[in-house]
């Protein structure tokens, strides 16, 4: 219970900290990229340290497809990781409207610019690199340093959120689409489907990457 | 008496710092972010290794209910915060005034576009999140790199200001309010019970936070 | 082959990433800067763990110039390291053209104000100090901590690159150079040699640098 | 001889990389801050894994008072400071001519707004606080993690340049200001005075109050 707990947590922080850096604090792209990458970071070393700090469903499905979770607790997970970003949203929500901010700006992910397809291809391939990069750094398979783990995946996030964020608003995690999007309503809701499958698709296709670089 | 110094110092090079990066270099979000939190990083890894490291009421009070200091030390340290609290914004005051600017704008922080209710919530909120990290990230039931410590609990200060610095200014800390506060008088002194009582709710909220993850 | 793989993979990472801040994100200088350096970093904990994570032909030139590499794997890694920058800018390109945004901005590195000569003295002078600072920290002579390599070097370029950004672009990387110019053509396909001469020169005179501080 | 090199090369490196920030990039505070200090954090994990990685007559001072450096050492140290600045400028100069920028200026210290008795005071604060936590996160006196230092030190000067950039311009290193200074000459080299006298004074405080906590 205490796992589930704590990726409630965790996901709840990085939704909440991450949105609020844009539509409370309207910070720059180094400003967003932080604020969701280090959550991830402060996260990974306090709930993560109860829950192996997953806090994203696509990171949980790899975890899975390489058998570092069973079943229950996968799906255990991914309930809590979507109930926390739906607290985070609902927390940010709040404090928007007593700002008396536009109350459907909640930092949702989206795209205008772009096709369905190139933002599928977007959150594909930004989902792959991060959740390889997360189970190389976690292996135990490279000699690399377990405590810097946590640091590592956070600017990981970082830095593929500055790629992204002008192409699809960088999601890489359906629980962070879920929970702003839920609120917002409109364009972001329907066109959760993509933030839905494809860092979903993104995941498989880096737990197949890793396990070929582990074998 | 080495320990109280050591809360002094640290106490005043984090207000200093960070409310000086607010009214003096006039830095943005993420610059004023990063000058509280990384102050608490750079204490924490040379004051705090005296001290343990509080640097704010608010954590010494967690630490006090959770039996990591005892009542004569953890009222020592309140008194060296609030002290070191006080010297740093004297010299903030004074840096002002040499440069010509505004004496009564001192970092000091204050809400105008929320009600004092949703203040109370951020601060709780924000001081709760902030202090259980600092519990979980130093507790040694988890396994946790201890030598990480310093940098995540600024990285997690950081990134809460980032969330909080547009609601309340971002205090969880009844010490960096009061500093300024005493000398810029007006509403932020009008408004210190907000932050007197608010990060202190957080605090002793985390602290069952953290025994119920503990145990 | 898995080696080869690797190098291929963080070469991508560095070059989109880094490109992409430039392009797409259109950050600011520090965010360009760790785009660029903290794309090293994770590519290091990760990729680099399996490859040795040189990422850059200059770099190898001056681990094979100091044994640290045998001719074969040299060759292999250089010729991963062009492939994967290409890969890196062809989807770059990809999403610049889905914008609609131009597409001979890649993020390619020239020079305008300078002349070929500075240029030259630039990029030796800024590849030579990375690649000493690389050498130096990853030496078993000096009792570094091995564990803070990747963070080390990933900083270094992304201060490197906030010095010559204004300058050159800040290649220190013919891979880097390579990538974007093929696509973009014009003045950064002209001026490509330099971007290939000038860090190879400052990669061997880095290998016989370290060498000297090393015996 | 490899350990004044050493000094000489970290000094240059503090040196170009930080006023390129000012005078090339033209940074933002945190840009200008993180050249500064990462440039010390880089420097530190290589070159200073050879000398202690001082880069600053102040820290220097302070080691000898302390006995971590004899005499000889300590002043061949701080020849190789002010001839590392000294180059290091001279790149810069040379830089910023071919850029057509203004060679006078070079990102020198200076104040403009405040009295010098209000300089001198903000230079012996920052330095003081600086050099203190130097001495005690690098002292063995409290179990502090020493892998880390580098880190430490290079976060606590770029905070402190944050705090001090726009009173002093912020050298907290008599290097530091000499090397701008005598190429730029005219106020910043007729209050270089300042930047001599008040870092040392900070140091040899530092010194002190380090011991103290030491003992």
């Amino acid at each position: 219970m205490k796992k589930y707990l704590a990726e409630f947590f965790g996901t709840l922080i990085l939704i909440m900290l991450g949105t609020a850096s844009v539509v409370i604090a309207k910070g720059n792209v180094l400003t967003i990229a932080f604020a969701f990458g280090l959550a991830v970071t402060i996260s990974a070393y306090s709930f993560g340290a109860i829950s192996g700090g997953h806090f994203n469903p696509a990171v949980t499905t790899a975890m899975f497809i390489n058998r570092k979770i069973d079943a229950k607790d996968a799906l255990g997970y991914i309930i809590a990781q979507f109930l926390g970003a739906t607290a985070g949203s609902a927390f940010v929500l709040y404090f928007v409207k007593s700002m008396g901010l536009a109350s459907n700006a909640l930092g949702q992910t989206d795209f205008t610019k772009i096709s369905p397809f190139t933002a599928l291809i977007v959150e594909i391939l930004a989902t792959f690199l991060f959740v390889t990069i997360i189970l190389l750094v976690t292996s135990d398979s490279f000699g690399n340093p377990p405590d810097l783990a946590g640091l590592v995946i956070g600017l990981a996030l970082a830095m593929l959120i500055v790629f992204a964020i002008n192409l699809t608003g960088a999601s890489l995690n359906p629980a962070r689409s879920f929970g702003p999007a839920i609120f917002a309503g409109g364009s972001a809701l329907k066109h959760f489907w993509v933030y839905l499958i494809a860092p979903e698709i993104g995941a498989v296709l880096a737990a197949f990457c890793a396990r070929f670089f582990e074998e």
